[in-house]
C-alpha cells in the first residue's frame, strides 16, 4: 500500500488497518503531511515525543475494537490538549492545561491520535481566518483566498488530507463557513451535545464545538464518540430522540425568498445555490419559500446586540490587563462588549425570545432549511483591507443558528466555475431544530453524493467512500419517538 | 339561604347556584363585602356599571355549563382588565387598557366575575405590602401586621372572604408570602403556564402570574381554566405531562438542614415547621435532609445580581422621566438596575446555570421540597422602619424558585400561638420541578386537610369543602408518561 496517497477518510483508514498497515506508519505519514503546512494552518504540530503516549496506548490493541483507532485529527487551539499550550490565537494569553478537554478525552479513548493545534481567528472572533498573529490562514484550494474562520486551520488541515477530521468551535458560523470554503462537511451540532469543559469560551450561551470531516459519515462517527454528557459543564445537554428521519424523503425544505438571498456579486455561487435546490428536489424534497426576515434579525443581534459582552466576560481579566495583546479587529469587537448594559442584555433576550417564536413556526411546515453557507468568498488581501464589513457578509446566513438553538450541517455544493473565485469550492447549509443532527447528516450525505466531487482539496473521490450508515451505538441514541400514555 | 354568611369557596358557590341562588345576588353580596375594605386591599373596586357587562353575559346561561360561573374574583393591579386603569401601584404610571390580559379573558369566558383591582407593592417590587402610595396593605387577621406582598390586596381580599379567588404575580415570592400571612393556598405555577400578555412585567424571564385561593381544589380549578398557551407571549409554555403523581404517597420530601433554617427569632414558626415535617411523614412521606446552600446562593442572585435590570427595563421610559413618582424603596431598587452591565448579566446567568445543575440533582432523590414560606412575619411599623432588610428576610425561602424554574404551592401550616405574632397564620411551601403543579396541589390539599383550619380569615371550615379531585379537562392535560419506542 502506498501510504503517501492514502486517503484519510475514516472508512479507508479502517480498511488499511484491517489489511495490516500499522498505526505508527499511518501517523508518521500524517505527521509528514502536516509538516508540509505553508497555509498557516497549525499553531503547533505535535512532536514525536508528544504523539508517543497516544500511540503507546494503542500498542497491542485490536484496530477493530475502537471506533477511531489510529485516526489522526487536529483541534482548534481554543480546545485543551493536556500538556500542550492553548493559545486561542493569542500567544500572550497562552496557558498549558493539565488535562485535555472532556470531549477530547472521549476521542482519545476511542483511539484517535492528535497531530496538532490549529490556527484560528483570535478568541474565535471572526469568520474569515485572517485575524491571527500566527498568520492569515490560507484556503486549501488557493492560498490567495481566505480559509474562512474562525476555525481556519481545522478546516484546512482536513481539506488538505493531512488529518481525518478536526474540531472547531462555532458561535456565529465558525464551524460552517470554513467547511464551505474548503469543500468539507461541517457539523455544527445541537448546542450542548459536545462538552465545553476545557474549551475557551466565545459566547458561552451560544457556543458549540464543531466537527470538520471529509464526509458526513465521518462527521457522524466523530459525533457518536464525542457526544457524551458532561456533569461539569452546566450547558451540556443529552441528545434527545430526533423523531422522524426525514432524510430518506419525501421531505419539505425551506428556501429563502429571492429578496432575502445575498451573494454579494458572486453569480457563480447563486447558480450553485439554484442547482442545490434542484438537487434536493431530485432527492425527494419539496421546496417551500421561507421569509428569512426574522432569522436575519436574530442574526444581527449576535454582533449588534449584547452577546458580544460574553466575549468580553470570557477574557475580561486578560483584555483589561493587556489590551494591546489583542489582535486589532478582535480587540475592537471584544472591547465593544464592555459598554453593554444588563438592560441591553435583557431587552435583547426578550427580542430573541419573540423572534425564536416566529422562526420556530417554520418547522410546522418544513423539515429543514436550505441556505447558502456563505454567499461569497474573498481574497485575503480584500479581507484585510475591509475586515469588519466583509467578515459580516460571511455570517449573513450563519449567525442566527446558535441563537435560535438549531442544528446545522454545512455540505459541499460544487465548485465555482466563473468569477474571481473560479476553482474554489462553495457550499450550502441544511438547518433544523435542535437534536436533528442525525437526519441532517443523512440528508447532507445524500446531497453530497449526488455530486461527483473530490474529498476536500485532495485527489480522493467521494464516490470511493461508503455512504452514511446507522448511528453507531452511542450517547446519541436512535430516532426514538415519544408516545403519550394516559395514566 | 343566608347570603351574608355564604362561604365563597368555589364548591360552595356552585352548590348555591345549583340550589337556585342567582348570580346577581351573589355578586351584590360580594360587592357589599368588598366595600367593607379598610385594609387598603383594593386600588379600585368595580362599579355596578363596570360589573354589569360580566353579569349580562351570564344571563340565561346554565350555571353548570361554565367552570367558574358567577365566581367573584379580584386581580392584582398590574394585570389588565379592559377599560379599567392599570396602575401597578403607581398612579402616575396608570394606563387604561383596551383589552383584558389574555389569561383574564380565559377566566371571564369561564364565567368568573371581576370585583376589583388590588393593591400591591409598587411595580411588584417587594414581599411585604407596605410599598404602595395607596396605603400599606393590612393583614387579614391583624391590621397591625403586614399582609405580605407584592400581591398584598389579592391575598387579603380572598382571606377576608370577599372574593373566591384572586390573581397575583410572583417573581421572588409575591404569590406565596402573602398566602402564608393570610392562611391561603398560593399557587406559583410553572413559569409560562399562565400568559403574561397584559401583565406589567417585573423580571420577564422569571415572572409568573399566581393564584390565591381558599383551598388547593379552588387553585386547581382556576389554573385549569387559565393555563392556555398564548401565541403572543414568547415566554408562554404548554403544560407538560407531570409524570408520576407522588402526592398519594409514598413520597420523599426534602427538608433543609438545621443550619440552613432561618426563623428570625420566631420560635412559634419553627415549631409549626417541625410539626409540618411530622404531618408530611404521616401522609406517607420520607424526610430527606437537603443542603440548601446552592438554592440560597441562587436566591441571592435575584436582588444582588443583574435581574434587577429587568425591573428597570420594564419601566425604563417612565422612571427615567418621572423618578420622583416612584415609591422610595422601590425607586432605589429599580434604579439599581440601571448600572448593571451586560457582562454582569451573562456572568450571573452562567453562575445560575451551574447552580441549577447542582440544585436539580436533588430531584433524583426527592419528589418535592418542604420549606417555610417565610420564616417570620413583621408589623407594618417594623417593616416601614427597616424596609430593605426585613423585606429581604421574607424572601429567604422563596427567591430561588422562579430562577431555578420550579413550581411551588404555599399552603397553610397552622396558627402562631405564641410570640408577638400570636394569632396570625403561618405556612409552608412545597416545591418541585417545572410542570409538577398538579401533584404539588394534590399533596398540598392532603397536607392542608390534615389540619383543622378555617378558610382564610373567615369562619368557614376547610372540612366543609370537598377534597381536590381530578384535574378538569383542560390545557393542563393529565399525568401522562412518556414511552420511548425505538424506530
Amino acid at each position: 500500500m502506498n501510504l503517501s496517497t492514502l486517503s484519510f477518510d475514516i472508512a479507508n483508514l479502517q480498511a488499511a488497518y484491517a489489511s495490516g498497515v500499522t498505526v505508527r506508519a499511518v501517523i508518521a505519514e500524517a505527521k509528514r503531511r502536516c509538516a508540509s503546512d505553508t497555509h498557516h494552518a497549525f499553531i503547533h504540530r505535535l512532536t514525536d515525543a508528544e504523539i508517543e503516549p497516544f500511540l503507546a496506548r494503542l500498542d497491542g490493541v485490536d484496530p477493530a475494537s475502537l471506533p477511531l483507532y489510529g485516526v489522526p485529527f487536529a483541534l482548534k487551539d481554543n480546545i485543551d490538549l493536556a500538556h500542550i499550550p492553548t493559545t486561542a490565537g493569542c500567544p500572550q494569553f497562552a496557558y498549558t492545561p493539565g488535562e485535555s478537554a472532556f470531549l477530547i478525552q472521549q476521542l482519545l479513548a476511542a483511539g484517535a491520535v492528535p497531530l496538532g493545534k490549529t490556527n484560528l481567528d483570535q478568541f474565535a472572533t471572526g469568520l474569515n481566518g485572517t485575524r491571527s498573529p500566527y498568520g492569515a490562514c490560507q484556503n486549501a484550494f488557493n492560498p490567495a483566498f481566505v480559509s474562512g474562520g474562525s476555525s481556519s486551520g481545522s478546516a484546512v488541515s482536513v481539506a488538505k488530507g493531512w488529518v481525518s477530521f478536526s474540531l472547531g468551535t462555532d458561535t456565529a458560523g465558525s464551524g460552517r463557513v470554513p467547511a464551505s470554503f474548503n469543500n468539507l462537511v461541517g457539523l455544527k451540532p445541537t448546542i450542548g451535545l459536545l462538552s465545553a469543559t476545557g474549551v475557551v469560551p466565545a459566547c458561552r450561551t451560544v457556543d458549540t464545538v464543531s466537527i470538520f470531516a471529509l464526509t458526513a459519515a465521518d462527521a457522524q462517527a466523530v459525533l457518536a464518540v464525542a457526544a457524551v454528557p458532561d456533569e461539569a459543564d452546566a450547558f451540556s445537554r443529552k441528545a434527545e430522540p430526533f423523531g422522524v428521519d426525514f432524510s430518506a424523503g419525501p421531505f419539505r425544505f425551506g428556501v429563502p425568498r429571492a429578496q432575502d438571498l445575498a451573494f454579494f456579486g458572486n453569480t457563480a455561487a447563486h447558480g450553485l445555490f439554484e442547482a442545490s435546490i434542484e438537487r434536493l428536489k431530485a432527492l425527494g424534497g419539496t421546496a417551500v419559500e421561507v421569509d428569512l426576515t426574522p432569522f436575519l434579525e436574530a442574526a444581527r443581534l449576535l454582533y449588534e446586540g449584547p452577546w458580544v459582552a460574553e466575549r468580553y466576560v470570557a477574557i475580561k481579566d486578560f483584555i483589561d490587563a493587556q489590551p494591546e495583546a489583542v489582535f486589532p479587529p478582535v480587540r475592537t469587537i471584544i472591547e465593544g462588549g464592555r459598554g453593554k448594559t444588563a438592560a441591553d442584555a435583557f431587552a435583547a433576550s426578550y427580542r430573541l425570545k419573540a423572534l425564536k417564536r416566529v422562526c420556530d413556526a417554520v418547522w410546522k411546515d418544513i423539515d429543514c432549511l436550505l441556505t447558502p453557507t456563505a454567499g461569497t468568498i474573498y481574497r485575503i488581501a480584500e479581507m484585510q483591507a475591509d475586515p469588519i464589513r466583509l467578515n459580516s457578509n460571511l455570517g449573513y446566513y450563519t449567525n442566527f443558528m446558535n441563537l435560535l438553538d438549531y442544528s446545522a450541517v454545512a455540505v459541499p455544493a460544487g465548485m465555482l466555475t466563473s468569477g474571481d473565485a473560479a476553482g474554489l469550492p462553495w457550499g450550502v447549509t441544511l438547518g433544523a431544530p435542535a437534536h436533528k443532527d442525525v437526519p441532517l447528516l443523512r440528508l447532507a450525505d445524500r446531497f453530497h453524493r449526488a455530486q461527483a466531487l473530490s474529498l476536500g482539496a485532495t485527489a480522493a473521490l467521494l464516490a470511493d467512500t461508503p455512504a452514511i450508515g446507522e448511528v453507531p451505538k452511542s450517547a446519541l441514541g436512535a430516532g426514538t419517538v415519544k408516545v403519550a400514555v394516559c395514566g
